[in-house]
């Protein structure tokens, strides 16, 4: 889906795609940054945890939160006829922040895809909302997501599977766990299919603070590696056999630090 | 993509998916409706043979448009620096209709995505100009199209491989050839990631022509097959086991013959 169209001189909400294993025990730096832009005092944040399978994903982030102060709550939202519930959709419009907890992404999209609280997601972000996401959570913000694939630095016939995510927006492809897993192999795999978007590897503990403009910070203890394929002179993908590794000419990579920016419009890259 | 943005009070153009092998002997049915519908004597057909690796393939289609009457001419994009020439984009900007030839979708897609060509299908399409692709010319015409998969009736876990196409619409995945490589499992897989889309699998010499408000028409000698699983309950991709049959609960599904009418907005059928 494209990113749902915004409510005129209404600014889009924050994405905040998230590498998995951010800090929830110390400074809690990026936790406590989402929950800020939230309304801090004064945010209800809402928390998805679809993804995970385990009970006490939900209650877990629900205290880091109120820890911070201000309000915090959860959806149960395990099978599609949850989504159309009036109760789940009510506490959804309430919210001033919404966070996505880590898990599988295909829990994800196959359990709220095309429902309306995939909808209504899309609709309140396009109107101010801000929506941040954890390892699948991260995963599941863009148009089109890495579903599976394969750890290792070579790009391969066989790298990447893709899936259709929320499409909050559709300038990126986000990767997770990025150094920690060795995935850069898969996230050129992703890319090479067609070369129109920018791909961004991002380390646990990092996360890409996006703003409205579409400018994203570095915040975290680890990196993220953006790889922008609008100078590829080839990608082999189309005839490439299977399992094979595959040849692309002409990647242009940035590895941003803390602070770092980048323009997921102009594509381009800023130090700190 | 998402498709790209209209200039105010010009109607789209029509985007027609051509299930392959269509009639060129005979009564030429969809050709011929394609070539009417871009202005008959007066159109100007631009054929895109870059999905195929046979040198007639380009030289083929130009003969049998001018065969009905007007213009037609193709144009040699076989790499990423020729979508980059002045020339071939001159060529695009002048034509009444674009022919997207059968052959690899991935050498569509990573030859032309990013591209000015691919930028500029995308916003001749939504300014007027009539876009047909047959076989792998009608999968890369969506958002989200089909790569590579398996014949055979039942969805399983492996059973599609997706990739970003050219995002003329957000509404639909294509899939053709269908009934004659049997692949309605591998519609269903490709639906089971994200059911927010409706599936349409085209039969040989058959096409659904998609009108400016998104209404298609089915056009030619075989049927469409549409997957809509807007009211699936269930999907099990997301904990499916590599290779394993997928459960997928509340498809509805259309067979629509010649002059049987879709609304890919509202996902209501019509018979004739």
């Amino acid at each position: 889906m494209c990113p749902a169209e915004a409510v005129q001189n209404v600014d889009r909400g924050w994405i905040i795609p998230i590498g998995g294993a951010e800090d929830k025990e110390n400074d809690l730096t990026i936790l406590s940054k989402f929950w800020e832009l939230s309304g801090g005092k004064k945010a209800k944040i809402l928390i998805i945890p679809t993804a995970s399978q385990l009970a006490d994903t939900g209650p877990r982030y629900v205290e880091i939160f109120e820890r911070l102060g201000g309000k915090a709550m959860y959806i149960r939202v395990d099978e599609r006829e949850d989504c159309f519930k009036d109760r789940i959709q009510g506490k959804l419009k309430r919210a001033t922040g919404i966070f996505i907890t880590g898990g599988n992404q295909l829990r994800l999209s196959t359990i709220l895809g095309g429902t309306p609280v995939a909808k209504l997601i899309r609709s309140l972000n396009a109107n101010g909302i801000h929506v941040a996401g954890t390892s699948a959570g991260a995963a599941i913000v863009t148009e089109h997501m890495i579903a599976g694939g394969k750890a290792g630095p070579t790009p391969t016939e066989d790298g990447a599977t893709m899936a259709p995510g929320l499409g909050l927006t559709n300038k990126l492809i986000v990767d997770q766990h990025f150094r920690q897993r060795d995935r850069i192999g898969r996230l050129m795999t992703a890319l090479s299919y067609n070369p129109f978007i920018s791909g961004i590897g991002i380390d646990e503990d990092t996360a890409a603070f996006i703003n409205p403009q579409g400018i994203f910070e570095v915040v975290g203890a680890g990196s993220i590696t953006v790889v922008d394929p609008a100078r590829l002179t080839h990608s082999s993908m189309h005839d490439a056999r299977h399992r094979e590794n595959l040849t692309l000419i002409g990647m242009t990579v940035h590895v941003l630090g803390e602070g770092a920016k980048y323009d997921i419009n102009t594509r381009e890259a800023f130090a700190e």
